[in-house]
Formats: structure tokens, C-alpha cells, sequence
């Protein structure tokens, strides 16, 4: 008989979050990190499953983050679904330990000194504030942030990386687990905990991708069934041009202008496409170390990205 | 009969620094850190002794961080005297339990990915250095950085908050002692610690002064006698402005204004004097709520910073 559904325990605070993971580590657990923005899908209970594969005890985050975006994106709609997620990390062998989902993660109460006659700002500081108490504190990864997603989107890297630091502070996890289809983001993620000397072991797990080949994504319940298939282009041309660098076509703009073309005569719109060094980010010419093959493109409303990894 | 000077553990490596403190967590003691760039003098050993109020066990940090140095400044040629300094902390009562001492925070060692024909970095990676894969997260305080010594010197506060950053995440400190003379980087280490979440009590240790009343610096040393009697200046007329505010004079440009001639008149050349709140460091032009009015000026070649609170 399998076992019954483990219940997460739910905790909202900051502070009884960190006492909860202590206590753990204090009786020899480990601990791993999953950060989510919630409205789980498959590929989120990949990292969980993980997560589970890594450490005694798994925390899961769900925390929509403002600091990551932009004025013009829209936050407010953000997609959530808590019980729906719930239901879904309930039916995870193994389960999960916690699920973080805090209010408001740049909520700082009062000023530390008093007595100005305005009794200064109230509980609910928004970290997009430019004045006052707010938040003002930021982690930027200086050169990774800065081309392919970092250039349509210029505050994002920001906030996720400051999020992230804000996250690992409050949990103190010994592992966390990033997705490898948001590849700039988990390289900027293991630069920052290189960088400032987090000890934490940063995980990538693989890109999960549907019967067809495409890249799971929240967005994907967005393209309607004539877009899909046409996205399906995507995926498609990023094997091929995996397939013919292993077999010696190594010139990167060949490779992709066939993606370019792939994607562009399935009716796509190219954000970016564009084969970079795995670590640094930096465009390369001719393929003679391992690179990824990254594509951010549009089918009708829906931005789509996708990446596979060439080791050569 | 007094107990035997305690002998400081010296460590250089980051992971054998971490293990110490969390080897010392494991037995229920609490850590204070005392990050310092050596050549110490009474001025720092007031915060190691602060911190050995605060908690069981002390570390102290000895560490000339290349990261807020600009080009323009003479890194090289910090003064430095490790000897003198383990002297000087072994006869401090009760003693420190750790000096951390590391060779370079920034050296992050070979590329994770291999494979280039260039077999990547040697050790010796510059923060400092502007492409390949050196260090590139930083952390900045954005508001409180940017004004007073932020403005003369504006990588500083940015390698600050870095390297602060870096030795929490190695020492993992509970407590962290920062004196009052540096006001507004200790202002950014409190606002650092409350924006990213760190589990950390920042402490703010009191101006030390000389028998006459000059705040301790390193730099007192380049004085020459006269220069020192004339610097003066400082201390006397911040103390007539504390006097004089709480009197009742609490126009601002009155109370600088005394200050800037007092300290002219004796030789001396302003870089800043201004009266700010004390937590958002913004200009006042009325005391109506705790301020502190902070000075830098030149005498000779030597820059000197002071600073008295004022709490109407």
C-alpha cells in the first residue's frame, strides 16, 4: 500500500520559516530549496522530485516577486492557484516538508529611530518605492545579467537575484534547484553564490518538455492548438542544429540562421537566438567547447523560450 | 592573578572558517564578528571588545578588501602589520577566538565547465578585472550609498556591502560590530542586513576619541603636530553644534555654517559637512527628530571623517 499524502506544513513568517529550517539542520537534516512563483506545473514538480533526490528535507517557495518586475509588466495578473498547488506537491513521492508563502517579502515594519512627526511609512513597503524607508538594498551579476532575456527585460535578473539571496537568508538551505530552461537565470544563480560565498549547492535540473518536444511553461495554456504546433518549430530546430554540430557543422551562424528561418517560416517572431560559451554567456563564433543554443521567440501573444545544451 | 592571554586561531581558508562557526553553533555558543582591514588601533579594539559582550565566541576579520579600493586609490600600499595586531587583540580582556585572515575572497579557482582550449583562469582573479570570469555579483545599498562619501569615492560603499556581504555568508556571525565613526557605512550594513534578510544583529559602537577629543583613524598618524592641533576643529566645533542645537538653534545652514568656518579658519578644506536623518541619511534643513551631522575635510594630505549624533 503507498504510503498516505505527506501534508506540507504551510508557514507564512519569516522568522518561523528560519527557526523551522535551524531546528532541522540541528537534528542533522539537510535541506534543499525549490523558489517558485507557484501555479505549479509538471516541470516545478520536477525540481521537487529533485529536490527530494538531494536532501533530507524539501522546501518549496511560492512567492510571486515584484522586485522582478517592470512597471509596464503585468504583475497584478499574475497567474496563482495555492490549493491547486498544494493538491500537486501533496502527490510527490516523498512529499514535501514546508511550503514558504510569505505576504510580502520587502515588508520592514517601522523606522528603527522615531520620533519625526510623520510616524513614518506604514507596514506595507513596496520594494518598487523610489523613496522613503523602502527597499534599496540590490544583488546585481553585473555581466551575465546583461544580454539575451537581461535585454528585453532589465530590472528582472535584478530582482530575481536579489529575491534569491533574500530566500536563501531566510531558509538557509544546504541545496537549491533551478530549472536549466530559464538557463541565464541559473547561470546568474550559481555566479551569485560563487561571487558571495553562499554555501549552498546550486542544482540545474533538465529542461522537461511535453510528448511533442516543447518546452513546459506556464504560458504554453496560452497559445492556442494551431500556435502550438507552429511553436513546436522551436524545439524542432533547436535538435536539428544540436545534431549537426555533432556531426562537425561548428560555423554558429549557420546554426542559427536555420533555427532562425525554422522558427520564422512557422510564423514565430525572434526575441533572440543566440549560441553562447555554458558559463560565461559570451556569444561564440565556432563551436570548440561546451556552448548552449538558447531561443526566445513569439507565437502570436506568447513569449516562449528555449534552450539545449551542445557539449562538443 | 590575571588569566594568560588567549591565543587567536588564525584561519585563511573560507570553508575551514565556516566549519569553526558552525562547529561552535553545534555547541550552543553565539559569534560575533569584528570585520576589519588590520592596523588595528583603539578604535577597533573597542568593537572587539563590544563583541565579546555581545556573544560567546569572537571573530575578527583582517582583510584589506581590494573590491572598494577605486584605481585612483593606493591599495598597494595599505599599511599593514599582522604581528602587531595579534599582539594587540591577544591582550584584549577575555580575547578573540578567531582571526580570519584570508589571501584573496575573490578567487573562485578553475571554470566549472571545461573543455576551452585556453585551460580558463589561473587562481589569481582580480575582482576588480573587467571580462572573463572573475567576480561580477555586487551588492549595492542604492540611496544610502550615493551621498556624503558616496560621492567622492563612488566604488567604495558597492565593495562594502560586497565583502560584507561575503564574510556573513562565510562566518555566519550572529552579531557583527561596526563602529560609528564610519556613519554612513554602518548605516548601509544595518539597511544590507535588513533588505536581504540576514540573520545578523549589527551593532553600532561608539565614536573613539583622543584624550583631546580627535576621533581615532589610522590616518591620525600622517598628522604632523601642528596638523593635528589644528584638526581639532573638527571634534570642538561638532560638539558647539550638539550644544547649540539643543539649545533651540535647529536651523541647519546656521549650525554647518559655524562648523565650516571654524574648521576653514584653522586650515583646514571641507569635502562635505552636512546634518542628515540618522537612518535615511537624507539632508535636513530643521533638527526636528534624531539627526547627525557628519563632516570630512582635509588637513594637508590627510582626509578626516567625524560625526556626533544629535537627538532633539
Amino acid at each position: 500500500m503507498a504510503a498516505p499524502p505527506k501534508e506540507p506544513l504551510v508557514i507564512t513568517d519569516k522568522a518561523e520559516m528560519r527557526e523551522w529550517s535551524r531546528s532541522a539542520r540541528r537534528q542533522g537534516r539537510t535541506i534543499a530549496l525549490v523558489p517558485t512563483m507557484g501555479f505549479l506545473h509538471e516541470g516545478h514538480l520536477s525540481l521537487v522530485r529533485e529536490a527530494r533526490r538531494r536532501a533530507d528535507a524539501v522546501v518549496v517557495s511560492v512567492y510571486v516577486n515584484p522586485g522582478q518586475f517592470a512597471p509596464s509588466e503585468d504583475l497584478s495578473t499574475y497567474p496563482s492557484d495555492f490549493e491547486g498547488d498544494l493538491g500537486k506537491l501533496r502527490a510527490v513521492p516523498g512529499g514535501v516538508d514546508v511550503v514558504f508563502r510569505p505576504q510580502n517579502l520587502y515588508d520592514y515594519g517601522q523606522r528603527e529611530v522615531g520620533g519625526s512627526g510623520v510616524e513614518s511609512d506604514n507596514g506595507s513597503v513596496s520594494c518598487l518605492e523610489e523613496k522613503g524607508m523602502g527597499h534599496e538594498a540590490w544583488v546585481r551579476v553585473e555581466r551575465l545579467e546583461k544580454g539575451m532575456c537581461g535585454k528585453s527585460r532589465p530590472v528582472f535578473f535584478r530582482g530575481v537575484a536579489t529575491v534569491v539571496t533574500k530566500l536563501f537568508n531566510i531558509v538557509e538551505p544546504d541545496v537549491s534547484v533551478f530549472g536549466k530552461k530559464d538557463y541565464q537565470q541559473w547561470r546568474i544563480i550559481r555566479r551569485l553564490v560563487r561571487d558571495l560565498d553562499f554555501s549552498i549547492q546550486v542544482i540545474g535540473s533538465e529542461v522537461m518538455r511535453d510528448h511533442d518536444g516543447l518546452a513546459l511553461s506556464s504560458r504554453n495554456v496560452h497559445l492556442s492548438p494551431e500556435e502550438r504546433e507552429k511553436a513546436l518549430s522551436i524545439s524542432r530546430s533547436l535538435s536539428r542544429a544540436k545534431s549537426a554540430a555533432e556531426k562537425g557543422q561548428v560555423n554558429c551562424q549557420n546554426l542559427k540562421d536555420s533555427v532562425i528561418q525554422a522558427i520564422q517560416e512557422a510564423g514565430g517572431k525572434i526575441d533572440y537566438a543566440e549560441i553562447v560559451d555554458q558559463e560565461s554567456l559570451e556569444a561564440v563564433e565556432e563551436i570548440r567547447s561546451p556552448v548552449v543554443f538558447c531561443v526566445a521567440a513569439w507565437f502570436g501573444k506568447v513569449r516562449l523560450i528555449d534552450n539545449i545544451e551542445i557539449n562538443v
